[in-house]
């Protein structure tokens, strides 16, 4: 994109460099280095970062249970910093003092690509075209870009654009914009293409046994079939399959943005969404409960973090240690079931478990003396008798 | 219970009242009355609760999207003191010193009655039969306590009871112990009453529209049906209705108890998760986004004191205070479909939102200038350029 | 300031209104009022802020114990949403459409005053010349200032100004910059203008009782004097001339800007200071314990909102209800002595107490049974024995 | 006092073993030797914990600021588990089932002291006399113990006791009980040990430097007399001397213990009120702001973990863990100076501080561009100006 805003501001031909970062998304990457060439690229990067993607993002936020405002699991907000690490890795190593993106001016994304270019390299100038007002006064719509690309034989795609904008990674499909931006409007039934519709997905479900170490999986096997998946890459792109058969992980909300805005966006993250239930069986089942709630807390910050593009930043560095930290005896083995949109928990097991079937039994008295319950209680009570006695509003409540 | 205790304890038949609570269980209430009565129950009270458990118990912990560790709708723990409140109702009015529950002693339950009971009369002296040695000593399993029915002309159901426990009302039934106590097995499929097997639900959804006002839902519309319900036990037993006809709200977690261990339980929750998706929904469209960061933090916290037996605490009233005053503008119009297990969230429309579309659109300007964004994005990495300079740090995370 | 930059940036002479707050400071407002008219003010109002400022803003903060970054009690703060709160209202009835401020482009007065009236008045435009490059590329330094004002008859202070700035007002007054700005530097003896040298205030403490109702003062009487005082500004302003006489409530810090970066502050808050000791003393005299918990940090919350400029935001909002419903029972009376700086809690009394001398008594029992506690603490213990067993780590531990 | 209770237990003469330990108090151990042999201990062990106290203790809590309820330092909450874990370290070793204490059963010191034991000697049997009705009963004043101990000739401090209860060590003195149970009482001018009447105190400061790496001090200098400490105990015990001279620390207050009820309490923490001022004011100058509310509320957290008794715990392991990572930087020199009661900083430097005095100055530019500021400003605003423009509120406000 910097060609536009670079000639359109110094009229000149400047020097540049493309960069294409493969995070998963299904697109012709040679073409991609083809059309970056025949417009004047010095260089062209096709950068795989889809392993890097997994490791150093996706398991992070998973470890983390990371939902932005309840719902959304952050693929796109995860994708940019893995993205932008990369383009000033290569612009320092190429000397460049600009990088750019094609972000729009109201939105996250142009967030999360800047803060990572200044966190990482401070002294890097940034041309964002979409904030320029001679850029966007002059491209109003697609129309115009359409024009200025056909005059200027920059090859674009020929089928109709659909009416509303998408962002696709590994972890991913997000939908918004166009005829979604009305909040009432119903998505369409073929906006989704990372997850079959659950009306036409199978009729039996596919049970998986997932493996965790770390809070992180580290094998993922199909109980029926005993497919097995041991790296991460691999792991993730069969837990997409399987869920993306099934119609795991669509969700339809409102967001409030970085900026200020509540916007509308429709997500579809299948492996994710497996991923996330299975982690928050295992975490449960190893992690004592107040550890649980300290930890519940910073994964929420950490979220809110990621939403607001602060990958990189002290505060990321420090909730990510600690996450992280709380993570080391998360270990064992899920049993879940997907079917028809949902990801079922069947049970679990872990060598770290904090699960004492004797001492929880209904059956067996274990080590535990049911009088002390009564001592507990007391004392917890003593603090409300007093509240009652002393506000004598017991009698209002009744 | 009592006369159990009782008798065990002062080896007399003390004068004793009985109480039913009604709250939405499936049940022969008349077959109860005369239990009691048989028993020796001076009064019998059988209360209808149904209606005070929606409006007073279940519609705060909606509006507060309540949610224990993530997962756990908290349908028991919300019931509990519905029912105590009850119970130390009538024994205040009648007098009786002593009230008495069957909670085990290893268990929430038992807190959960009793903080109640010490909150709203901190007279009373509280009998729990599972916690007094001499009970339990000589109940040791079901075979004692079946062996002492048939002698002492106690009625018990003849049907073999089923290898779990069970708890249910109006909100959910909760399955836990017995075979279910090993936290890998899973769940056999005839557990389940409240809900359908998704596997046999209807291949067709059924779609709803939820009006909210003030937090709380004032109407449910079946789109096609045209079905209406408008008070608040309708609005519940409809949407447990077409939630259990689809098979929503199936859980199977771990939890961890107020009393210090782990337990694994399987609910099922409805109408319940029907409203949070669509609460949560409605919410966030409609809330400020910083409001709703505080909001969410005070609903956890409001989870943890329901689930630990603190619904009548001066902290649960003041959580439950912000937590209404944070609702005042929660209003408007949820579309969804419920199919298969799952809630699809399809719209929303509100007089109250804050969504403004001609802010957020990406092909009009609206009342906003992209160039601040530019600003808002360099102050805000300031503070990340300033840690990267002074640390030095940035050739290290390249 | 209007006209600097209006003249500079239009070269014509603009209509413009004065107007000067008397938040407290210790200004001549007459000389003000001269000047504004002799600069060609059309309108010139000179507002009397003080009680509104003190009973809307400074008694909320003190409800809150808001203090910023555990030091900072946010005197300048809590200021700057009150003068432009009227600053916007008169614009309003006016038919102002540009409203116009001093503060610097690095500090966080300009957002204090600028959301504020986004805020309030959401058309507005607001002119800050400090951020204009015009403006603050031809005023460099305070000579430039000078010479300007020289040429165009501006009348400008003949004194010499301190090597620092400061800003001042009912609640404390403030230093930074000039030889402030190296941190290591101390601050000059003759500094402080509102409080005393502890090393020269008198040798004899004034012992003070502060009566307070819903968590703000309503009497402050001189135990000794007799001396009373009962109105929001007297009860004040009161605390201010003990408190200065007493040299308390100077304190020298770093602290963290919204903007990003941190400065070098140094504050003297002599009435504040008295009052944030006696609130929180009373306060946890009559709140109970786990509602002061959330109060707590709700406090924070709201600290940092009005530091950053939110003071009218729907969360500070939100949070100045929810704290304010906490304090309905904050009553009582806290007795002090103020001293060489310091301010001694020296005991309290209360009609809503929670306090019970009974029950806490070492020498009588009260209602209370020890061998609860045996329970109470073996049942807190359940949790850790289970996680020494499982994690064998007692070992490593001893 | 293991042989009251197991002589009234059991009426035999049990085997025990003495335990004593130093943690700075002022206490003659050779009597206490003398006097647990006379009584027949088996072994007597007097243990100097003063140095591990001092850093595996204080210096955590300090890396906290850890404060309980805004005022109180905790000098008996961190005793408890370092008294506790040598008592558990020494009863493993001589295979001691059995250990004991002479805590109140109403206070919050033997939760501290036998939840260390539960976690760290999950098998032990803990015996405390003053929740043995039999022992209480039996005891029920001083008299009583008087009496007893004059019968079998157990040795007791002949001078009369001071009509409140005191604990002491090498943090701090905390005073209870007695005449001070009335919360409306003042302290009586003869009961503080640790520091002196600010009102005799000399009338001069005393400038310290305090030298800080990863957030423990390792050096305190005196400005003016060059007196030096360089180790842990050395550098408490110097504070401790200066800040007792000047008498810092004072504080009289009500807190809420965890067993519910509200205790009054006065303390004098000379050297940790230095301390918690000076760490507080380096660690402000070199941790990131972001970083910094984090750990804040982390650290509030840990310090109710303290108070409660859960210093060997998974959440107290968690939370210390993150805090040490959060000092990492926190390394430089505080000058500060003590007088009459008071602690005032100075100045500050540091090699990693965030400060950067060019940046923030009002007289050089640096590397900041005030326009920044405005989109900075004016995107915090839209959230703002939506909910005025939909609310309609504005009026209603101004």
């Amino acid at each position: 994109l910097m060609q536009f805003s670079q000639r359109l501001i110094n009229n000149i031909n400047p020097r540049f460099i493309a960069l294409k970062a493969n995070i998963g998304q299904d697109e012709d990457f040679d073409a991609a280095r083809k059309k970056a060439e025949k417009l004047g690229a010095e260089k062209v990067f096709i950068e795989d970062l889809r392993s890097e993607f997994v490791q150093e993002f996706i398991w992070p936020a998973l470890q983390a249970n990371a939902v932005y405002e309840d719902r959304y699991l952050l693929g796109t907000s995860i994708a940019r910093p893995c993205i932008a690490r990369r383009q000033v890795q290569i612009a320092r190593r190429e000397g460049a003092q600009y990088v750019s993106h094609g972000a729009t001016g109201k939105g996250n994304d142009q967030i999360r690509f800047e803060l990572t270019c200044y966190a990482l390299y401070p002294q890097v100038q940034i041309i964002a075209p979409w904030r320029i007002p001679e850029f966007y006064s002059r491209f109003r719509g697609r129309t115009d870009l359409m024009e200025y690309a056909e005059k200027h034989g920059i090859p674009v795609p020929v089928t109709p654009k659909a009416p509303w904008s998408m962002d696709a990674n590994l972890m991913h499909i997000s939908y918004e914009s166009g005829i979604l931006e009305n909040p009432k409007n119903h998505a369409p039934p073929d906006l989704y293409q990372m997850t079959k519709n659950p009306e036409d997905s199978p009729n039996e479900p596919d049970v998986l046994e997932i493996h965790f170490a770390k809070g992180v999986p580290v094998k993922v096997r199909h109980v029926k079939e005993g497919t097995c998946k041991e790296t991460p890459l691999e792991i993730f792109c069969y837990l997409n399959e399987i869920g993306g058969k099934h119609g795991v992980g669509r969700i339809d909300i409102v967001e409030n943005r970085f900026i200020g805005m509540k916007s509308r966006g429709i997500y579809e993250t299948p492996g994710g969404t497996i991923l996330l239930h299975a982690h928050l069986d295992i975490e449960t089942f190893t992690m004592d409960r107040e550890v649980r709630k300290i930890k519940q807390s910073l994964g929420i910050k950490f979220s809110e973090f990621i939403y607001n593009g602060f990958w990189y930043s002290p505060e990321c560095d420090f909730v990510r240690h600690c996450i992280d930290k709380s993570q080391e005896s998360v270990e064992g083995c899920v049993q879940l079931s997907v079917f028809k949109g949902q990801v079922y928990i069947l049970g679990r097991e872990s060598p770290k478990s904090l699960y004492n079937e004797e001492l929880v039994s209904m059956d067996v008295q274990g080590d535990y003396d049911p009088c002390d319950a009564s001592g507990f209680i007391r004392i917890n009570a003593v603090r409300l008798r007093e509240h009652n006695r002393l506000q004598g509003a017991a009698q209002k409540k009744l």
